[in-house]
């Protein structure tokens, strides 16, 4: 059962793994290497504000729990972390992002046109790289998840327009924008699996990927800016219509709708504003439907797992969840 | 010998070709298509707007002279063009371009966000296409060959930096740059062939894009607006270094090399200052040197066509260098 242990951490999801995501760190860096100084100063940058190597270690505790063992896992978790590196230098660039974990995005600190064109070379390295280990199966699951990423930012620009974005819109978009990779990575980890094993991990990288982006809109309600290293409120700002507000909108009082339609009407909306609007989505139960959703999700991912032999791999997977549903940022 | 014939058009490199060439364009349009609307808007703009598929002609051609048929060959062709569109979307994004071939980018017409997202979704549409053709060859060629490109593209950015850019930093960038995905798609037309057949073709289509390049920028110092679509000295305004100005730079008196720093720390050179350094290229050979240098290439790439039995074939690919060094635009 979900979340029954308590708070789990990531440290607490990678011991063990500490020597192989050190592996697919090294892959990474050896992966991107250019002898353009330029190239390398960007690598140094992004390598420096790297996340904390989430899909890798989903794609190799996906790999343990299978128990079909896969030699190229490192290489596969590298070009993982490195398609999701293109896609958020790339994304920082459209939203015109500022900082990101923190630090300061590849736009902001050289320019936009750097941006696009590190993208560009990321993700084409990593197709090189798959190309380099002979196989076309990986290739087909992250090529065609690359280009559903790609679908899901296009919905994401329509997602800004007006109050009339519904759930299905707003799953739809999550979907292919986020839940996609965490797929792709968790049926990557699982190449070497039986076909009906394969199909589960895509699916519960799947579901463990909407619970994720449900709970990650969900902070941005939530949490302080402090803590997330992004203004709280930022999407409400921007205009980006999340699931809090899709459910709690037809909740609302009528001035309580106006006061969002106003929001979403104001260039640059007010601390007040947002913290208004913020106050109204909860009030309506915004905040506890869209937990509600996430866990529903996560309950899904869960049950897949069924299909796996008990292992301590598959109860760190287990475990995953936890730390999707509770994390903080 | 090149140029022998007279002037050569793209229209005659293509008789004979044109129902495999709308099996081309019948590829490009199944391969992007999308179930979202904006995706399906962008697409038909770019398919206006598209170019006369030279890279597909190539293609077609090198693939019937080296006798080694390819029934791949359109959706080869397809791929090569849907990469040369990609790699427009992201350049025109890069470059803040309003015009291409008198049409709206895409950047202009939709924005820059969706530049950015569409050239990533051509791309990714590509290659799920050369996946599912089941062979890793193709992709091979292909993907290091983008990758190429970007490093092009970030040469490109560097390339405005001052007055100390050689003419083997120029060749390193147009070779990257733009021989780089010519070369591809004469490589890929000769899958079939022998090894040596193979990369004999991969160097005739390298030397012709060096030669293709060299012209395109010749071109902006000597076509009126009207004829390229573009201002002409339009890389001077945006303070490009091109072959011409490399040459002539050594070449030229003090107060003309005067004009020239000064035009390029100008933001915004008027017609007077480009015209004035135009002619101080032109009196110190520049444009002449170029042209030589255009023709060389090509020389270069004609030689590497002596690999091929005689065909018709094989004649349209050296006609193809007259009409690279005598286009007008």
């Amino acid at each position: 059962m979900i979340s029954a242990a308590g708070a789990v951490t990531l440290p607490q999801l990678q011991a063990g793994l500490e020597e192989r995501l050190e592996a697919v760190q090294g892959e990474i860096g050896r992966i991107v290497t250019a002898d353009l100084d330029l190239i390398t100063q960007v690598n140094a940058h992004l390598l420096r504000m790297q996340g904390k190597l989430f899909r890798p270690t989903l794609l190799l505790l996906v790999n343990e729990a299978t128990g079909a063992f896969d030699r190229r896992a490192p290489q596969l978790a590298a070009v993982v972390e490195l398609i999701h590196l293109a896609t958020l230098v790339h994304d920082d660039s459209v939203d015109h992002s500022v900082l990101r974990r923190g630090m300061p995005t590849v736009n902001s600190l050289f320019s936009h046109q750097v941006s696009v064109i590190m993208g560009d070379y990321l993700y084409s390295r990593a197709v090189i790289e798959l190309i380099r280990l002979g196989d076309l199966e990986p290739l087909q699951v992250l090529a065609r998840v690359t280009n559903e990423m790609t679908i899901g930012e296009m919905r994401q620009l329509l997602a800004h327009d007006g109050l009339r974005y519904t759930e299905a819109d707003y799953d739809q978009l999550i979907r292919s924008k986020t839940a996609s990779l965490l797929s792709g990575a968790a049926e990557v980890g699982a190449l070497r699996a039986a076909p009906a094993v394969r199909s589960a991990m895509a699916r519960f990288g799947e579901n463990l990927g909407m619970a994720f982006q449900i709970v990650d809109d969900l902070l941005d309600f939530t949490e302080p800016e402090s803590v997330t290293g992004k203004p709280s409120g930022l999407d409400l700002k921007e205009h980006k219509i999340t699931l809090p507000l899709i459910h709690a909108l037809p909740r609302m009082s009528d001035p309580q709708r106006q006061q969002v339609a106003r929001l979403m009407t104001t260039p640059e909306p007010s601390g007040e504003q947002i913290a208004t609007v913020v106050s109204g989505v909860s009030e309506a139960g915004g905040l506890a439907y869209a937990r509600r959703r996430a866990q529903e999700f996560a309950a899904r991912a869960e049950a897949e797992l069924d299909v796996l032999p008990s292992s301590s791999a598959r109860e760190t997977l287990r475990a995953s969840l936890t730390y999707v549903l509770d994390r903080k940022r």
